[in-house]
C-alpha cells in the first residue's frame, strides 16, 4: 500500500496544526491537569479508550475514521507561549506558576495509542482507541481526539449507508459543502463521505488535498443569467476532428430545435431562449462536457427540448454530449420521460451518443429517498447529495466517549446510575472473531494479559448489553482488532491515502454478513467479554475488589 | 460601539483565509465561470441574493450571523498559483490557457455587499444579502458565502431558542466541541452560541479567539482516577485569610463526612473514598473554584455527602465553595435533593456559604427538556448544552440559497416547477416596519428604484407565501434593513466584537412581538412584495416582460 507523498503529508500536517491548536479543547481539560500537577500525580501512567455507545443510524454498524488526524494531531501537540499566556489569564489567579513551565514542555512523546485501522468496520462499546501515557497529557488530549474521531466516523458510516441504499451501479456524487457546518466541516465531508463510499465531490480542495475526483457543471444561475441567444459568443465552433472552418452553431441549433419540436410534438411557444442561449454557450466553452441543470424553467416544455438539441448539434459536429442534471419534482419519473425522449431522439436522428447519455438526479436526497429510488422504476444514473449527507439529518452526533479505564496498572471504572454510563475497567485486548464463512460474528474484549481466543476451541464469554448470560463461542479466525499507531512521538504506521482507506471500507463491509448491514432493523452484532474481564468489572461493581475503597466502613 | 482590536482582526482575518481557501468551493463555480469568461460575459454587473425559505425549528425567526467572516474572506479573497494550477488540472483539458491568467488576477475589488447587520432578527424570503459585480466573480463567491452564513445563523438561531426556553435567570454554557462537525465546526459553534445568547463556553480557543468567557471545572475520569485518600497530596490547606500554618485536611473533612452523614443518615459504607479523595485534592489545587461533578457513582449515596465534607472543610477554612455538577439522570430530582441537603447543612452548621452554592446540570439537554426544565420545579442554576446545541438536531441545516436576480441591469428569475423555488426576480430595497408598540410587523421588499413607505401611510402590498391576496399597511417606523458593508475591496463597517453581536442579538430580539417568538406555533411574520416588485415578477411569471424571450415563437 503506498504511502501518502512527503508533500501531502506535510500539507495535512500543516493543515492540521492551523486548524487544531491545543486550546480548542474543554477548559477542564486544563484545571483537571493542574489538579493533577498539583497533586504530583500527572506523571502516572493512565490509560484512556475511546468508543460510542450505540451504533449511528439504528444501523448494526459504523465505521470509523479520523484516525490520521488524530495521528497528525498528537506529533505537532505542543502549546505555545502565546496559548500558555492565555491560559494564565483565564484558571484561577492562584494557579501555581511553576504550572505554567510545565504546560510550556508538554508534548506527546510519552503517549502510546493502539486504535482500530482507519475505515474499519466497527460496533458500538468496542474500545476503538486505547491511549497510553501521563495521566495529565492523556486527559489533555481527550476533547480533540474525540472531535476528530466523532464526526469523520459518524459521516463515513452515513455515506456506507447511502452507498448501500443506492445499490453499486450508481455513482454517488457529494455537494453537500453550502450545507455544512462552515469550512472544515464541509472539508471534513467530503473526505470522509468519500472513504464511506462516494465516487464524487464537487468541492475543488477536497479533490485538492485528498485526491478526491471533482464533479460539477452549471447551476440555475447561469441558466437564467442568459435571456437571448444574441448573448452567445462566440457563435462559432469547430468539429471535433479538427476541420478549421467554424461552424455557426446558432441557426444549426435551431433546426435540431425545430426537428426536436415536431417529434415530440412540443409547443416552440413554452420554449426559453435564455436556457438555449445557456446550454449552447456551455457546449461552445465545454463541448466535450456538455451535462446542463435542465429544470431551472419546466424539463418538459423547455429543458429537455432545449437539451436535446444543443446535443444533436454537437452531435453533428463529432462531440459526445455527456448528460443532464434534474435538481427538483419526482426525479423517478422525469428521469424515465428524459430517458424515453434520449431513445427517441436517437432512433429517430440515428445519433447512437444519445444511448449513453447518463442522468444526473440531485433534489434534497435523503437515506429514505435513496432507497426509494433503488425500488422505485428511474433511469437516474448519478446521485447528488449534500444536506442530509453532511449533516447527518438522521442522528447529527455519534457521541464518542473516552473514558479512564486503568491508573497505575489498576482497572478504573465509572459505575453510573444509568447503567449505559458505566464503563468496562481495565486494559484490554480485542480480537474480531469470524465463522466459518469468514464472516465477523464477535468482538471480544478481554484482559490485555489474557491469551488471545483459539481458533477452534469453544470457550464462554459474556454478552454485552444483553441479559448478562454467557455464551458458548467457537471462532473458525481470530483478527487482533487494534495496533500500535503511535509511540515515542511517532506514527508507526504509513498514512493511507483518501482511496486507499476508502477502498479498505469497501472490503471491511463486504465481509460483514448482511444481516448485519440492513439498514432498518439490522440483527445486533454480538459483543463480549471474557470471562475474565466479566468478573473483574462484577468485582469493581460489587466494591468487593482491593481497588475500591470504601471510607469510614470499619 | 468599539471596533475589534487590530491584533483580533488581524488573527480573524488570518484564520479566514488558512480555514476558507478560495478553492473551498463546488466546481461548478469555476466551469461556469470559464463558460461566461469565455462568451465575454465575466464582467457584466451582476446582482445575486442570498436568503432562506423557510424559518428553521418550526420557529417564527431567526438570526442572522457568519457576516463577519463573509467580509474577511471577500477582503482576503485571491487564488494562488497553486491554486490555479490545480484547477488546471481538474478543468477539461480544453479550457482555453487564458482563463487561468484571468483567474490569477481576481479578486472582490469591484464586488459591492450589502446586508442585514450581523446578529439581526430575519425572516424566511427576505433576501439577507447583497451581492454586486462582475458576473463571474460573484458567481464564484456563492458556496463559500453560503457555507459561511448557513450553519452561524442556524446554530445562533438555536441558541436563541434555548435562551428563550431557558428563561433569563439561568446561566447557559455550552460545552458541544466533542460533537461538532470537526475542529472548526466547534469553534463556530462556541462563537455563534454566544452570539445567540450563551454566557459561557468549555471551549478554550473560542475564549481566547472571541473573549467568550470560558467555564469548566473536572470530568469523571478525574474522579474515578483516584481510588484512595493516600493519593491526596499536599494533604494540608492554607486558610484563605492568610495564616501561615497549614491545616491537614485530611482529618478536618474526614471529621465533616462524619458529621454529614449523622445529620442525613446516610450509611458511610456506601461512600467511594476515591472521589472523597478526587474532591479534596481538587479543592486544595482551586479552593476558591471548588464545584466537582458529583455523580460518577451515586449522589446521593456518595457523590453529594463527600461534596458537602470538602465544601464544609474549605468552608472552615474561609473558602466559599462555588457548587456541584449533575450529569445522569433526573436533573430536576435531583437538583431539589441537593439543594434540601444544602440548606440542612446551612441551618445545621451554620455555614451560610451553602445559602449560595450553585447546582449545574449536563445531560443531553434538548430544546424540549430546556423548556421542560422550565416547567417543572428545580434548582439548577446553570445548564451546560452540547450535542443538541450544536449539531442543531432539531434541523442540522438552514438551506440558504443564492439567487441571481439581476444580469446588466435586466431582472432574472428562476421559474421553478416547485412554486417555493421559483425567485422573487429584480434589485431591491428590503424595509422593516414596526408598529405603534414599536413591534416589527412585516418585512418589505420593493424595487431598488421606489421610494420606501412612508410613516402613516396606508399602502397596499403582496405577502409571499400565503393566497397572493394583497393586503393594505401603516407603518409607524420603517427602518431600512440593509447597509452597504463592502465597497472596493474594503470593509466600510467596524467589526464587532462577539460580546457586541450578542447584545444587539437581544436587543433585536426584545422588539420582536412574543407572538413571534414562542417556540411552537408562532404567528408567521408577514414578509411581503411592494405592489411594483409584485407586478415585475408577475409579468415575468407569464413570460410578457420584454426580458423573457420564446423561441420559435413567431
Amino acid at each position: 500500500m503506498a504511502a501518502l507523498s512527503a508533500q501531502s503529508c506535510g500539507l495535512l500536517e500543516r493543515s492540521v496544526r492551523d486548524r487544531f491548536p491545543p486550546l480548542l479543547t474543554d477548559l477542564y481539560q486544563f484545571t483537571m491537569a493542574y489538579a493533577y500537577w498539583r497533586a504530583d500525580r500527572h506523571q502516572e501512567p493512565a490509560v484512556f479508550e475511546l468508543f460510542f455507545r450505540e451504533n449511528p443510524f439504528g444501523g448494526g454498524f459504523s465505521l470509523f475514521a479520523g484516525l490520521q488526524d488524530c495521528l497528525l494531531f498528537l506529533r505537532s501537540f505542543r502549546l505555545t507561549d502565546g496559548d500558555v499566556e492565555f491560559l494564565r489569564s483565564v484558571l484561577p489567579p492562584n494557579t501555581d506558576p511553576a504550572f505554567f513551565d510545565f504546560l510550556r514542555g508538554l508534548d506527546c512523546s510519552a503517549v502510546t495509542l493502539r486504535s482500530v485501522p482507519e475505515g474499519s468496520v466497527v460496533f458500538a462499546r468496542v474500545p476503538l482507541m486505547e491511549v497510553e501515557g501521563p495521566l495529565a497529557v492523556v486527559q489533555l488530549l481527550e476533547t480533540s481526539l474525540l472531535c476528530l474521531v466523532n464526526y469523520a466516523s459518524l459521516v463515513c458510516s452515513n455515506a456506507a449507508r447511502f452507498r448501500l441504499a443506492a445499490g453499486h451501479k450508481r455513482k454517488l456524487l457529494e455537494m453537500g459543502l453550502r450545507r455544512a457546518q462552515g469550512p472544515d466541516g464541509g472539508l471534513t465531508a467530503s473526505r470522509y463521505t468519500h472513504i464511506g463510499g462516494f465516487d464524487l465531490t464537487s468541492n475543488v480542495q477536497a479533490g485538492f488535498l485528498f485526491g478526491i475526483p471533482v464533479a460539477g457543471t452549471i447551476a440555475h444561475s447561469y441558466v437564467t443569467s442568459f435571456s437571448s441567444l444574441e448573448e452567445v459568443w462566440p457563435q462559432t465552433l469547430v468539429t471535433a476532428n479538427g476541420d478549421p472552418d467554424p461552424v455557426d452553431v446558432i441557426s444549426l441549433t435551431k433546426g435540431w430545435l425545430r426537428r426536436v419540436c415536431e417529434l415530440l410534438e412540443a409547443e416552440p411557444g413554452k420554449i426559453r431562449e435564455g436556457e438555449l442561449a445557456a446550454f449552447l454557450s456551455y457546449a461552445i466553452a465545454y463541448p466535450h462536457n456538455f451535462l446542463p441543470v435542465i429544470d431551472s424553467y419546466s424539463v418538459e416544455c423547455s429543458g429537455l427540448l432545449n437539451f436535446c438539441a444543443v446535443a444533436l448539434t454537437l452531435c453533428e459536429l463529432g462531440y459526445k454530449p455527456v448528460g443532464v442534471r434534474l435538481d427538483s419534482g419526482d426525479l423517478c419519473s422525469q428521469s424515465i420521460e428524459v430517458r424515453r425522449v434520449f431513445t427517441l431522439c436517437s432512433e429517430q436522428f440515428s445519433v447512437s451518443a444519445f444511448n449513453s447519455l447518463i442522468i444526473v438526479g440531485t433534489n434534497n436526497i435523503s437515506e429514505e429517498s435513496m432507497t426509494e429510488l433503488n425500488k422505485k422504476a428511474n433511469e437516474i444514473d448519478v446521485v447528488g447529495v449534500g444536506t442530509h449527507l453532511v449533516t447527518c439529518t438522521k442522528q447529527p452526533s455519534l457521541g464518542c466517549v473516552y473514558k479512564l479505564v486503568e491508573v497505575r496498572g489498576r482497572p478504573r471504572m465509572k459505575i453510573s446510575e444509568e447503567p449505559k454510563k458505566t464503563t468496562v475497567a481495565g486494559r484490554k485486548a480485542v480480537y474480531r472473531l469470524l465463522d466459518a464463512d469468514g464472516h465477523p460474528f464477535l468482538d471480544l474484549l478481554c484482559l490485555k494479559v489474557e491469551p488471545p481466543p483459539e481458533v477452534g476451541c469453544t470457550f464462554t464469554c459474556y454478552p454485552l448489553g444483553g441479559d448478562n448470560l454467557p455464551v458458548s463461542v467457537t471462532p473458525s479466525q481470530v483478527t487482533c482488532l487494534r495496533k500500535e499507531v503511535f509511540i515515542g512521538g511517532q506514527v508507526t504506521e504509513p498514512l493511507c491515502s483518501a482511496a486507499e482507506t476508502r477502498a479498505k471500507v469497501q472490503s471491511s463491509l463486504q465481509t460483514l454478513h448482511p444481516r448485519h448491514k440492513k439498514l432498518q432493523e439490522p440483527d445486533a452484532y454480538m459483543v463480549a467479554l471474557s470471562e475474565k474481564l466479566h468478573n473483574l468489572v462484577t468485582e469493581l461493581q460489587k466494591g468487593s475488589s482491593n481497588d475500591s475503597n470504601f471510607l469510614l466502613a470499619n
